[in-house]
């Protein structure tokens, strides 16, 4: 018999880590602080009570480096964790590459995707401190279906608005976030000062993250017992990630290789940060080389044309500002953009490590990306989410770009979901209908500009 | 810190099986001969021919106890295999019962049910045996996704008959058989004489699995180069889901546990065979006292309700006569029936078991298999295919029962597959669109009526 080649570096339920890891401790440089929106200066915990329970803000401003995950947690985590990470030898042999290609794939949560991470874990914390019902927004989607299912798991009431666009395209993501029991709004909408204040101005309006995000944290914050979930941007999202990337450190050990580049696709930042932050914090040490890559599309190029400054992180300017990169609070990604990614900013985390030069951001055209997730999943299978895409098709130019140098580069990128309530924009690239796009500079020149400007 | 409970019981790529069981090895008598639909007398391998690979008519009247799996073939398992088993213990917890439910998670390989694990094993041998094209049916979709994939592995080209109502109302399953590289008809088409024979008549033809197998089988039989694939009912198709029950036995070990009653829903009956057979060959040498049962729509309610004797596999009345419990091979299930498990005829593998007292059969009407769905999404996470649906409802039975009692009861039941294509279903049950039916006495007689009579 032939000897089987390892595709699973899979560990037991036991090895799901018992702490998340925050780079905070590790930073050379700490965080620039977030801003009251109303007086432009630092804001303390007490200012974000109103949004979120008291556990998650003080895991928002944490420096300490290990965070126990609370066994509640961890026992949910066990429904889908450790996620495997594969070996993906069937692409490699279609590459005809030398390169070693892994991935870490968090489509395998029930959720279909790393989202559910923070979810439960954000629903965890506000139970503890009494929270009845939970608010947020959601876009594609990926981050509704984990937080209602969480909302599920602990028996929370949840709310959640879904980007207009989105509710209308994806009847189906919306049908199973109903099925967890969360209640699903249009936005904008009229329930809300934030949604009609829109739609008083564009009665069609297909709607944004940030509209959306302005909805919810209104909601939020009129009523004590409701709080507001964030699927990304914040740091106690990042940290609640880096589950991702501190199993994927002992399944790169048990496959006795070591990567020579990381990659994420990076929307709001967190499957990108959830994989990267534990090598960067090993980086930080001394212990691992690895290029760190977050892949963006280019009709959302936050990290590689946005500016590193202050900016609100929704439309409504409720919510603190932040420092990190943006395009922009009013920046719209163009309709012919279907695959996901499309926030105006990126964590400020993550903008930080950036800016330090710990990582690299690099941007994927959208017919290339959907290109490499069609190759993908005929080698292996699995049919990605269109954000994942970009980092399949990130993963797939180093692959070439290591046999066009004749040599071995390990590659581990993050499987970040799949693609099962994406189909649509498959349909659509495979009937020839999406297009490529590049920003133009005027415009981005012209989001910056209206930028407020901070000190 | 708390004791973590044991959600997952997990084996390593290296425990894939060696080897499928087959069960014929181990019966007490003998499956009686497929016939042939011209003469009714028993064929050979040579009658199979125009239709199979040699390598798989061989394995379809094999009584050898242990099939060797190629190296290729478990190569191919491990991007899935050892499939999950875990314990519902939220589910549990939710039904207040002292039965311990355990489930075998088919949903988690990449085309999101157990189908895949005969795709690739039907691929391999064709593709050893000089196959260039296969041809198939899908109904809910699921067959034509692993079929497709499977091919997409090995490069070989297929064509998907679908039927008409799933292809209307489910695109985004066929642009998953279409990215993997397939091709997809609207059945009944024009393409063949079956298909026109029934355009014919009815030009509005919703089409049904009957007469989709009729013009993939009419298409390989016009072609050597072309053969022919089914997703369940024939013996070679039970052998290569044994992987399931194989595998379960391990895990239940793992678990320290032994199941007291064995659950799979049962259309064609290939999951049900793949959970049930491996425990029943432990039946039978008397290591296993588990009860093992199929759980059948209540509208359409081949084991419970059609006679076991030789029918057509097919609406066209080409393919064999086989003995199994049949409804009659013009059997329409009702439009009011949403959920899969839609085939007239039943595996004659699992007609025979259930014939000679080993395992029994049940129903479950639509509205409690969506309710247990649903149930059992917001207590686990995962919404289930509404095929497997009916299996979580007949295990939330069992566990009430065991309730009621007072007394443990240990259960294990295949989830087969994910629901992520089948949202519309869901929609229509939230939305009170779904109806209970009960496929009534007379209509049934009816349909026994037009039964071939053989011998």
């Amino acid at each position: 018999m032939l000897r089987m080649e390892t595709i699973q570096y899979n560990l037991p339920q036991s090895r799901i880590p018992l702490a998340w890891y925050n780079i905070q401790a590790d930073l050379p440089t700490p965080l620039a602080p977030p801003l009251h929106p109303g007086t432009m200066k630092p804001i303390g915990p007490a200012d974000l009570a109103p949004l979120f329970p008291m556990s998650l803000i003080l895991q928002e401003v944490s420096t300490e480096r290990e965070i126990e995950i609370p066994a509640e947690v961890r026992q949910l985590y066990a429904q889908w964790r450790p996620a495997p990470m594969m070996r993906a030898r069937r692409l490699e042999k279609t590459l005809d590459t030398p390169a070693h290609i892994y991935y870490k794939y968090e489509g395998a949560s029930p959720a279909g995707s790393h989202k559910l991470n923070t979810a439960v874990a954000q629903v965890y914390y506000n139970k503890k401190d009494g929270t009845k019902h939970l608010t947020t927004e959601t876009g594609a989607g990926q981050w509704g279906s984990a937080l209602s299912m969480a909302c599920a798991f602990f028996g929370l009431d949840c709310k959640v608005y879904m980007v207009r666009v989105s509710y209308d395209q994806k009847p189906y993501r919306r049908a199973l976030i109903e099925a967890f029991g969360a209640s699903v709004t249009a936005s904008p909408s009229n329930e809300t000062e934030s949604g009609r204040a829109i739609l008083a101005k564009h009665p069609n309006s297909n709607g944004s993250l940030g509209i959306a995000i302005s909805e919810a944290v209104e909601m939020a914050a009129k009523d004590p017992d409701t709080k507001y979930a964030l699927g990304s941007v914040l740091n106690h999202v990042m940290l609640h990630q880096t589950v991702i990337g501190l199993e994927a450190i002992e399944q790169m050990a048990l496959a006795d290789d070591d990567p020579d580049v990381i990659i994420a696709c990076a929307g709001g930042g967190s499957n990108f940060a959830g994989l990267a932050m534990p090598y960067l914090g090993r980086k930080l040490k001394g212990q691992s080389k690895a290029r760190v890559v977050a892949v963006e599309p280019a009709a959302c190029p936050s990290l590689t044309k946005g500016r590193f400054t202050y900016d609100f992180g929704d439309t409504g300017h409720l919510t603190p500002l932040v420092k990190m990169h943006t395009l922009g609070s009013t920046f719209m990604p163009p309709g012919i953009h279907a695959g996901g990614l499309r926030y105006h900013g990126m964590a400020p985390l993550v903008s930080h490590v950036l800016n330090l030069g710990l990582a690299e951001a690099t941007t994927v055209q959208q017919l290339d990306a959907f290109a490499a997730g069609i190759q993908f999943a005929r080698s292996e299978g699995i049919i990605p989410a269109p954000e994942s895409n970009h980092a399949v098709a990130a993963a797939i130019r180093e692959a070439l770009e290591a046999k066009a140098e004749g040599k071995p580069r390990t590659i581990l990128f993050n499987l970040s979901g799949h693609g099962h309530f994406d189909m649509q924009s498959y349909i659509a690239y495979q009937a020839g209908k999406l297009e490529n796009y590049e920003y133009p500079e005027e415009e981005i020149a012209m989001a910056l500009a209206g930028l407020p400007v901070i000190g």
